[in-house]
């Protein structure tokens, strides 16, 4: 091939505020209407925050046509083509401060919602989504939201619907349990088990974070400390051994970058190995029969932009468990600079280490068929020879 | 001279349970009689999942003369003698399981407890870690427990009583904030104030984390989080501006390893420089004249065993920002090697350098008098000649 497939593992997607509506189960409607208005309220809110206005419109007066991909599925083919991306896995939450799934899910669960309409907020997204992937299947994998904590029975039977309607981009977690048990609780283990016999990779994605007083630092502060949050439950499964039970399972961690993985493995695997500084911690890693890092490498995968400094440490971490990823249509992302960025980025990098992270990688996690992508790659990829040089 | 200057920033000090009657203020000394029972048994509970007995009886056979050391006063020295130490950091806890601050202070604060009595707690300790200190002034450098979530007023009053009394090492305070307002609030802005102008250095040391129900891997997922909840207040106070208004300020981060600096550090500044992923954030760190990481170099220290590895990574911490610990008398520690586990590790690096992290660096910050201490080190300390070759 002559051009790179690129698959972005972090694209987003969603309905605007209101547009949920006919996707929600009956008896949850009322509870829909009576939350759009404030959902639409809390939204413009916490843009101000975190989406400086100026800088909000801005950014949306200048890509209006590909913004609206957010939920315009041939607008959305177009912005991807012309950005040299071939394939996604659909997340939600389309526009940063705009269109979040309904009634507390999203990209910041767990959110303080009754939890049955949580989930139905969820179903409802999952309903789309499926629907929205339906349009082009070669090109998008969707992905459920699953709120696992409250109640197991629902999730597994979510978990099972998305499979059976063709989510193969698997399923997104919260990030913080909050006040329920941590993810070591042997009370989500049909979660894990369902998710390995139906090869449903499960994802976090860097949002959520303990809510801060809002004094000077705040934000520093926040976004300090939120990629921990969500690689926190990456710990609590490889320790409790939930990937020795399963090591067919796939977890992910996207858009928090990659600088945290090697002094991380390398602690890990340090505090596995029986030294004077934890010996007297006796023998409590019975349940696995490797280290740390190697249940990362069988089991584990991260979604980062790849900047240059990223790809260089990739030996550090494995060229097999980083994926290359866009953040359509976020402004936080790479799009529509994508191809010059990766180009930068990559340069002079091994031809089949760049395919591997760009979209190799991405393809045999989540199931796209190569071949068939092969005549659009041809089309809109970034050239092979363009990587060459240092 | 021929000879290295060893100053532990990280040692270990504190009477039997029990023992502290004496040091609480008259109107708690009912509260502390009921509490001593409950306080040995649970430490027993405690030594059962944090030091298997197998490992503590052997330890604590081998090493009965020198863990007296933990209250004895010419036990520790010549304990700390023999192990080539000159100076030494004070810090609660004598020993693992063993002898902690009564009435919930300790290590491991916050603990729940009614802050009255935690204050009691921390202040019998104080006064008599600050007659201990006062047995050997030139080698010890004390240091006061000082709850600081609850009672603002209380906690700057015992630092200036701390300071008067002679406890150099400065303070320690909880790493984590439970329920409390965390450090970002302003509400602190009295405890970080005074210990600027009292020149009283703040530390925390790794012991908190959040409790994990005891199913397996929790022991795994304590030793790899409990780093971060220690570290975390760093940040709280660099974002947050601390150390713009109070540059003198020292912070102190004790028994964390150093692994996890040199890619925070990175990540922070890279979080600080406007660029296409933090742009929606607005103008957040108006509020500071620097990077994060020169606030790092200005105010923050790092106490650790110093490996080899860790010695090799000095250049992207900061030679003048590292301190070696042995961590006497507590079993994770170098104590009773820690002279051949330094020359071992520091072998090779220039003298100058070897110099300020063994025990230069905090010379400076907690005021050792070198020249008082010039014949004992020339006595005990090990030979600079050690350290030469690769």
């Amino acid at each position: 091939m002559s051009r790179h497939l690129m698959i972005s593992s972090d694209c987003h997607a969603g309905l605007q505020p209101g547009k949920y509506r006919e996707y929600i189960d009956p008896q949850h409607r009322k509870a829909y209407d009576d939350q759009v208005a404030g959902q639409i309220a809390q939204f413009k809110e916490s843009a101000k925050a975190f989406m400086v206005s100026e800088f909000a419109d801005e950014w949306e007066r200048d890509k209006e046509e590909g913004l609206t991909g957010a939920w315009d599925s041939d607008r959305r083919n177009a912005a991807l083509d012309a950005d040299g991306v071939v394939g996604e896995v659909v997340f939600p939450d389309g526009l940063t401060g705009g269109n979040s799934p309904p009634l507390g899910a999203g990209l910041t669960l767990p959110t303080d919602c009754d939890s049955q309409l949580q989930l139905a907020g969820a179903r409802a997204h999952n309903r789309w989504v499926a629907d929205f992937c339906s349009l082009a299947p070669a090109r998008r994998a969707g992905l459920a939201i699953v709120p696992i904590l409250q109640d197991i029975d629902a999730a597994v039977t979510e978990i099972e619907w998305a499979a059976k309607a063709g989510l193969r981009g698997g399923i997104m977690i919260p990030s913080m349990w909050r006040d329920h048990p941590a993810y070591h609780h042997p009370r989500y283990e049909p979660i894990w088990a369902a998710c390995a016999d139906l090869n449903m990779p499960i994802h976090t994605h860097v949002a959520a974070a303990p809510e801060l007083e809002p004094h000077p630092g705040s934000i520093g502060i926040y976004i300090t400390e939120v990629v921990w949050w969500s690689v926190r439950p990456m710990w609590f499964l490889i320790w409790s051994g939930v990937f020795e039970r399963h090591p067919k399972l796939k977890f992910l961690v996207s858009e928090g970058g990659v600088d945290w993985a090697p002094s991380l493995l390398k602690m890990m695997d340090q505090r596995f190995t029986a030294n004077r500084t934890n010996a007297k911690m006796g023998d409590f890693h019975k349940n696995l029969s490797m280290k740390p890092s190697e249940y990362f490498d069988q089991n584990c995968w991260v979604g980062s932009f790849l900047t240059r400094d990223e790809v260089e440490a990739r030996h550090e971490i494995g060229v097999g468990n980083l994926m290359w990823t866009s953040d359509y249509p976020h402004p936080e992302g790479t799009w529509p600079d994508s191809k010059n960025l990766v180009i930068e980025a990559f340069r002079g990098a091994p031809e089949e280490e760049t395919r591997a992270m760009l979209g190799g990688n991405a393809a045999e996690v989540f199931g796209f068929d190569i071949d068939a992508l092969a005549p659009l790659t041809e089309r809109v990829g970034p050239e092979v020879a363009a990587f060459e040089g240092d």
